[in-house]
């Protein structure tokens, strides 16, 4: 008999295969993240993901796109009838780091119960409209609350705190992403 | 009778109405978005968004939550439930330039027909797995292609590239932005 540990609902001797086959290969880490999107009208458009790269070829796993929609609050021109691109980025940071806690968390053997995250970012709809260049258009600062259950004592706390430092949504908000971005006509 | 011009799917005396009320009154542009968010198992999680503060009060328009649900495909120990928080990112970032393209376009009488995007991140997963201190967890660079059909002269290509200024995230994934977690016991 072959017995799995699962902890946090992962497999720990998968975390650890991965960790060790990187290790061997980096270049197994490289992977390219794809996204389709297109307006559909007013504050409407739709973006739909499927295809990536990593471990070395392409991603075949995935049998169906995911479709994801945003549009705007009627205050901001829209229907209300998805969150928007800014509430959007909340979402990407929240699970971006409870998913890396936990990811981790199993790592180090690290029984989790709950995660639960609040978060608020405040902005300035001054830079989106364009009415003062001295205020940015994206968000002026996030606040994040994540409230944990599980089997761990304080110093575990304090290690399960510090992970959030390799969320990748995390450094992405945090630091600067170079964008290159191609307008043309179609 | 009255009539309602209406460019790219917007109101236009909205538009004008908006930018005259904030610059009027620039508290009015004060926002605060929210989201909260619960781990489920394993790589799975959903972010439930509604609340927002804006234009000088809480919103009363949205009368159910929007539920967006965040996973990992296989080769990142999930089960392909939902895209990734790094495949957000792109969609977020995606919907922002085109939003603000079309709102933006729309203030100045500029008649789109259709906008599509492509987009891709790269990313080294040695820093998400903690494998490599010297490699960051996030995108290295972002490539958007923004394809634009619609009824506009050369010199309007060229404003039309230029808004992509004023979006929100592409701010928020250019530049930094103070990210404050706190982490505790529930």
């Amino acid at each position: 008999m072959y017995a799995t540990t699962t902890v946090n609902g992962l497999h720990v001797d998968k975390i650890s295969g991965t960790m060790d086959a990187v290790t061997a290969n980096p270049a197994l880490a490289r992977f390219q993240f794809r996204a389709r999107h297109q307006w559909i009208d007013g504050s409407y458009s739709r973006t739909t993901i499927k295809d990536f790269y990593g471990v070395g070829q392409e991603d075949a796993t995935r049998t169906a796109p995911f479709t994801v929609d945003s549009d705007e609050p009627p205050v901001l021109l829209g229907e209300n009838r998805a969150p928007n691109a800014s509430e959007y980025v909340l979402h990407a940071l929240a699970a971006c780091l409870t998913g890396t806690i936990v990811f981790h968390a199993a790592a180090r053997g690290i029984a989790l119960e709950g995660l639960e995250a609040t978060i608020q970012g405040d902005l300035d709809a001054q830079g989106v409209l364009g009415l003062n260049d001295s205020v940015r258009p994206g968000y002026e600062q996030i606040r994040v609350t994540i409230k944990a259950t599980g089997d761990f004592d304080d110093n575990q706390l304090a290690e399960l705190a510090s992970l959030t430092r390799y969320s990748p949504v995390r450094d992405i908000v945090s630091n600067p992403v170079p964008v290159a971005i191609d307008f043309a006509r179609a």
